[in-house]
């Protein structure tokens, strides 16, 4: 068994506490799940225990009530779960959401203390990060990071390090607790929370999970490195018209996307291809089934040039969501064998920007291998 | 060193050597060429030691000569080899090429011992087999393969079936020779051919080199697999405008190819889904650089539906030509380690169908680290 | 008021029949409708008072139940239309479908008779012909034709060369008929019937409805030609899953696809430019849902090389059915005019092989301008 | 005879020069160039008879030795020709060119006579404006435009408005001139300069040559709007390595672009679809060769849903300047006649955003063949 907690009730929420009720109750396969239910831990084993969001719109519904947005076949199920409020700091500005959080009422150490209490009556064990992408600064050190929060300083955390924060405090209370960070903020990759994680029988998967064009780019790059074909240039667009996407049309936010999609290049080919990869556009009709574009130029044996246009439309909240129910599972698993801190076999598969800050992108296809044997599974081709 | 013979002076034959010259001399990277320069055996190591073709307007004429058609800069070092008189059998039967071999002036047998001769003088080590694609049909039993050529039937026999045999009986007699079966006549995927192998001390590698879109699908699918997304159907259509696209024009060329295509995605994936995975049409002026467009859709989580398209321009000729690079100072290694019969860590990665006959593809990206490894080179990534 | 009658109650005429009563009832808008509801006879005016076909799993049920095998929402309204028996010929052979037709139990003159007969009580006066794409042989003569009736010769005629036959007897009797043949069967194009069309007060429209890649393929060309680009070369591939795919995969049938597809190239461009054009296969699971990949490379200004890729997923028999909401219309307006024989005006637009046989292809968004000039309309952009 | 002056001596002057040369020569075919050699006025009678440009490692070169930097077979007859010192005014503000204009020794006044004294001795008729993209602010009246002259204010106009009111000037005295404004600065679609042509004996045909994506857009939606097809979200992304795209990081330039490229869909389609229409990105590599993708979704018949996705690799200075060699003749044919100020039927064939102010974009394809007739040639189609 394993007691799961959703930050951010949005699409990507909604679409996993969906898709796992209907795979649960025997109605939908469980496809796009990576390990099917391989692992012994298994998908029916999931229990969804809590939910957390800063929409005025949500806060105080039940999960099926906002789900209903985002799917038209939301399970029963979920009317048990109520979203309660969480905390927004900056994480939702410029966006067109009425958004109340705790902090409004109260200061961040109550915050974290009121959330404790919350977590340990549902007996919480995996937190699932996936709130709107934030612009974010990383902290230097834990001495910084902890001066924020007692001076109560809501400008310089953003909802993601926050949380991570006040989960380190709950494993540390109840001896051990899961943060798996979806977004891009670095949290598996700044090794302050990295440490922190250590000291505080935490355990961190992230950063930013790997769904689309980036993990697909990894593949077809490794696929070109290993025939020794020289890449000339690289051009990925991306334009979808769901929250995620509204969100990226902030610079900010953008050049935070934009730093965990483009380091693929460098870390596969072994040299710095000249590439434009970037979230590059909101449209609004376009949903939550984003229109994805890469161009692949490369020169082959005799110097002749070859070309590779990928063209893509992709569901994006499902395309992450599938992975959160492996890595809700792997979270547990990690906790029972005490792998605090952060696990590089884990997020190298699943995360765009694997952490810790040093790791480097492999392609995935190896990566899942390695994975497998990490969770106690057989590889298939190894 | 070693010393290769290039059966089949075609495309693939001219840029394969005209590439090759070029780096040899420091003119060009050794872009295409997957392994590079990391073997003990060197790229300079390689010897062009003799080349065979049944063209009237080849034969004869330098390999400088003939390469001229096909590469606008071919090294002046390649006026020192003369494109012998080989077999054609079947093998160019409907195609706008006037042929002449050496069965039209002698038996089956006789060749054999001509062509034996012949390679003797020119110490050749690696056969690289890039004849035009075949209608095939296979040996039920080393019997009625050598009753054919007793009998001089020269119905029953393709090119590369009369080669790879002749080559077996000069492996015998000499100690030792590699066969590079490029094309998708099954000789690597034959039983009968690898037991004649194991017993003359003849290396075989194939069958079908692996280049453009199979390959690239055979990464994809694998990629699709891990995410465990449903795959619903698979087309993939090839158009080009050599010789090569013109001989899959006869459908029973046809047919050979595409079983040797088809294979990987049941190997892949583990059930067969839908595909149509054909060579599609010949188109003059595209010349050597084909269009590969394939369309995959598949079901995710919860349900959703994904669609992928790919596009290419590929320079086919120069694709298979880098790999002969490596592959012809891999089959010396085999050669030095005695590892008669076939080889499938190579097969696997460089093969479209890799054989033995019950082996299976497995992703590209995890086959060239194994193939690394049988070199006895350093994996990347594992 | 316009009545109408379908010949062959597959894909395209259930979706004909389920859209139209829709855009009747208010329920959807008139999208896929050229003409909108711009014309003097509006939407609401078409009355379907019959349906023809032979799979014995059809004949006798209603439209209703035949269509909710194409579409999950069909009107009400079509469940008091009856599915009659037609004839097949040898328009189903090889296919998996069990036919029975009029021909099975009577003469094809007495068959032509029923027919008659049927169609007088319905007040029939178009009739469009959405039968699956045959193998045929045109006519040399109205004698040919005659015998082949008199001396009930199946094997020389097909379903469609007699439906437009017994249509024009009945067009005699009763004072006009139109018969609007959307498949690749030549009518509007075989000078026979189109003598026979105007001596029998009958319009026809043909011949193979102008949806898809086709006449899309046919605007890019007219935008490169009047740029003065060079096309080196064209390739167009087209697969889907319908039983219209199914039925191509027989080299006969796909032959008379061929021929209506690829006229367009030398008709727009002035010169035969090297091109592929096929449908290309049958992948079940794409469904009504074909997909289409078209690649063009032409040369530039200054001796420059582009190129374009085309690729499309599109709902075969929508496009198709929406097209003959307006040919039902644009019928009883000739009718009503007198203009029997076959109308180019309409042909240019609406047709891949727009009849008479002399005529030619243009671009299609001149022929729209053209097409609503010849109906009364203004022209938009003229 | 037409004696024709360029305006920025970059990728595309140099290709225009280039490539003209060469089809004067007979060398080349006039592929690119809309109207062949149609016209009465042959290109063999294009006299190229000055050159201006700012960047100080081209004024005072040879239009010989500054093409050789973008087309590798540059034409003797080009050696004659001096790039001569223009203005830069703002217009490569951010860019990384080191500029030097006429404004930086003497008055805008001053600069203008020295120009006219210039043109008259080379007896000038027809001025290519293809200088870099600006970004700039429209006249409001006659008064302020003459005012910031007068005033020497290089901070309010940019190199395309000073030149158009240079022009003016020459044209008032010499009595014609014709002005082609190639980029996205408002000058045929600003009433202030319309006006002043006018009165000055000025022809100008502008803005904005259309090339690339844009006018393709254009014909693919009129094609979608003529089968009422319900465009649900168009996405086209630009991806190129030349200056001009280098230019459009900036981000005041890429607004002025991506206003006339998306004034097409309104115009086009009667509404105003949902699209993301941009210059996309600069990836060094590409060069003058851009990728563009499109992206295109709808609803057809029925409720169906289809989409197309266009790719494309397009060399961009070529497709500009093919249509520059039939605009150099056009713009004589229009001061022969007489028809000062700008041309709607030249504009709405050959720019994206056709001047005058109110007018609107209509098919490409339709625009030619009015063009023509303007040009007193037969149309094609209609």
């Amino acid at each position: 068994m394993v007691n799961v907690i959703i930050l951010g009730q949005g699409f990507v929420g909604s679409i996993f506490a969906s898709g796992l009720e209907k795979i649960k109750a025997g109605e939908i396969e469980p496809y796009g799940v990576p390990l099917r239910d391989e692992l012994q831990i298994k998908i029916k084993d999931i229990n969804i225990v809590g939910s957390y969001d800063v929409d005025v719109n949500k806060v105080g519904k039940s999960v099926y009530d906002v789900a209903k947005h985002y799917d038209n076949n939301v399970p029963e199920s979920l009317k048990d779960i109520e979203v309660k409020k969480g905390v927004h700091l900056n994480s939702l500005k410029n966006l067109p959401i009425k958004a109340e959080g705790l902090e409004d009422k109260m200061s961040l150490e109550d915050a974290i203390n009121h959330l404790i209490d919350e977590w340990k009556e549902a007996k919480a064990e995996v937190f699932i990060n996936v709130c709107t992408t934030e612009a974010f600064k990383t902290f230097n050190s834990r001495e910084e990071l902890e001066k924020a929060i007692k001076e109560n300083n809501k400008e310089r955390l953003t909802a993601t390090q926050f949380y991570a924060y006040a989960i380190s405090r709950y494993a540390k209370e109840v001896g051990g607790a899961c943060f798996i960070n979806a977004i891009p903020t670095l949290i598996a990759n700044d090794p302050t929370y990295v440490e922190l994680a250590k000291e505080s029988k935490m355990v961190i998967f992230g950063d930013d999970g790997a769904t689309g064009a980036t993990p697909l780019t990894a593949d077809l790059l490794a696929h070109l490195f290993q025939r020794n074909r020289y890449v000339l240039s690289i051009a990925q667009f991306n334009i979808g018209g769901n929250t995620d996407f509204l969100a990226l049309t902030d610079v900010d936010r953008n050049k935070s996307k934009e730093s965990t999609k483009s380091s693929i290049v460098e870390d596969i080919l072994g040299y710095n291809a000249p590439h434009f990869i970037k979230p590059t556009g909101y449209l609004e009709p376009l949903g939550d089934k984003k229109f994805i574009s890469l161009h692949i130029e490369y020169i082959s044996f005799n110097g002749a040039r070859d070309e590779l246009i990928v063209n893509g439309r992709i569901n994006d909240s499902p395309a992450l969501a599938g992975l959160l129910v492996d890595l809700s599972r792997l979270g547990k698993i990690a906790l029972d064998r005490k792998e605090y801190g952060t696990v590089y076999e884990v997020n190298a598969f699943y995360m765009k920007n694997p952490g810790p800050k040093e790791a480097k992108n492999i392609p995935r296809i190896i990566a899942y291998e390695k994975m497998r044997m990490w969770a106690g599974l057989k590889s298939i081709w190894l």
